[in-house]
């Protein structure tokens, strides 16, 4: 079984790593801010100081981290991943990134033999907890079944959907598409609400037809409540909405739903709210009608 | 069994009446431009000239005009509804207008002894063709019952979401949930397109994630094709954006995207694309991204 390093420990990172060595893998982990890794050690682990560490006795290298800077970083920083890493090795970067930046930095692994994945993930928490993740991934053919037995064991639908950097963008035609659907179904409860409608018996009349999505379903409640729980921070679909429109604007599209949802997480991120669950951005359309928010 | 009338047979209510007199019903039937009844009347059928003749043999009468002021005028009109009704008949509106007048008319037909529900559908042409509707109904507990076995010959799904004037209420959400959903989905398959992915195959991979929705699964194909096929027509969303839009501004709510959405629509009438399938909101995004459109 390869030899697994995975650098990241976050909510995400600390969940599909605990899936890793529970399946068998022999794992090294890193992560920035130690004190992460203590019940992944108690589950066989090996916790080193550095990522070069993590590359030098590591077969396939996962990374689950916030930005683009942060892989960067991690890759070519002092005490990186470059540093460390065999010709042969595989690196497959599971965070949420730019694709343009992803492909200049497969390109400086490659010229080293380090192969390369983009792997982004969609499922919140509970999808990384539960190992249903979707994953998207952009690699080379042979690169991708190389990955794919790591990532089956993180998520339940894994797709292939390009060459480098492809797996990013499809992340990003996520986000915007959520966008779009988080709005809509906030401006829908909130009239329902200032209509006198019983909220709950509309989500569930409306289920059945053109209507009906999954933020419909599983996210109109903590629009309904104001109450926003974890799934998946505002200041983190704020951080993707970023990467898209860069994105767009790369590619000549103009996206107005998805700017004004960013306009609206700004907000958000600016007073308070940056961990809340993303549904929260009905919080800007109860307080436009006069709701608590 | 009721004796029943049916007024507007356009594309939904002919398919509608149609179920009526095939499941049994004795069916009299009125459309403001002659020509449309010769299928229904085969079938049993009989067409009269007025309004107040359907209501004069009918126990309940049910409506499917475009707006408004359609049924305003053949509830109070001249030979209209009002003029025929017996007491104790009941009026079923299937149309989708605004909930303030609803309330208004039911009132007047109230005064006549003459009994009311809103009934307003959703699913489209297809809906109505397949007795698939889902309807939303605004009715008296008990004139609800009365209206359900009828109802229940139209559509799969009927549910009863309050007093008069709530089915067209919800019907309002409806069309303002759907608002954000095309919109996302929109901008989410132009800027797949323009980055170059294969757009099927994203929209396989993130149908199983939190981008899944009807529109998504239903009407990103036509998106894609740039072919907009029936459907529902992008002027009767926008005229349901009216009605929408007329709630929230009696409400107290201010709805940014369904604003953004009417806007859009409104240019897609003025250029000529008043009867293609909402999903054509995508022209006004493909657009502006220099694609054909």
């Amino acid at each position: 079984m390869e030899r697994i390093g995975f650098l990241g420990l976050g909510t995400m990172g600390a969940a599909m790593a605990g899936h890793l060595v529970r399946f068998g893998h022999p794992l090294t982990v890193w992560n920035r801010t130690p004190g992460r890794a203590a019940e992944l050690v108690a589950q066989g682990a090996t916790e080193v100081s550095t990522p070069a560490a993590v590359a030098a006795v590591s077969d396939a290298i996962v990374l689950c981290v916030s930005d683009t800077p942060d892989v960067e970083s991690i890759l070519f920083g002092p005490g990186g991943i470059s540093d460390g890493a065999r010709a042969g090795s595989l690196v497959i970067d599971c965070s949420t990134i730019a694709p343009g930046a992803t492909r200049d930095m497969a390109g400086r692994l490659a010229a080293r033999g380090v192969e390369f994945a983009d792997a982004p993930v969609s499922g919140g928490s509970e999808g990384a907890q539960k190992a249903t993740l979707t994953i998207f991934v952009g690699a080379l053919p042979a690169v991708f079944e190389r990955a794919r037995p790591i990532l089956e064991v993180l998520g339940k639908t894994i797709t292939h959907v390009g060459p480098i950097g492809s797996g990013q963008a499809v992340k990003a035609v996520n986000q915007v598409i959520l966008a779009g659907t988080y709005l809509g179904v906030a401006e829908g409860i909130v009239l329902a609400l200032k209509a006198g409608l019983d909220v709950e018996q509309v989500v569930s009349a409306l289920g059945g037809g053109a209507a009906q999505s999954w933020v419909l379903v599983n996210r109109s409640g903590r629009m309904l409540a104001n109450d926003y729980p974890l799934g998946f921070k505002v200041e983190l679909h704020l951080k993707d909405l970023g990467i898209a429109l860069g994105l767009a604007a790369e590619s000549g599209v103009e996206l107005p739903v998805t700017e004004l949802c960013a306009e609206i997480e700004r907000v958000l991120v600016e007073t308070g709210h940056a961990d809340d669950d993303m549904s929260a951005v009905a919080r800007r359309i109860r307080a436009l009608a006069g709701l608590p928010s």
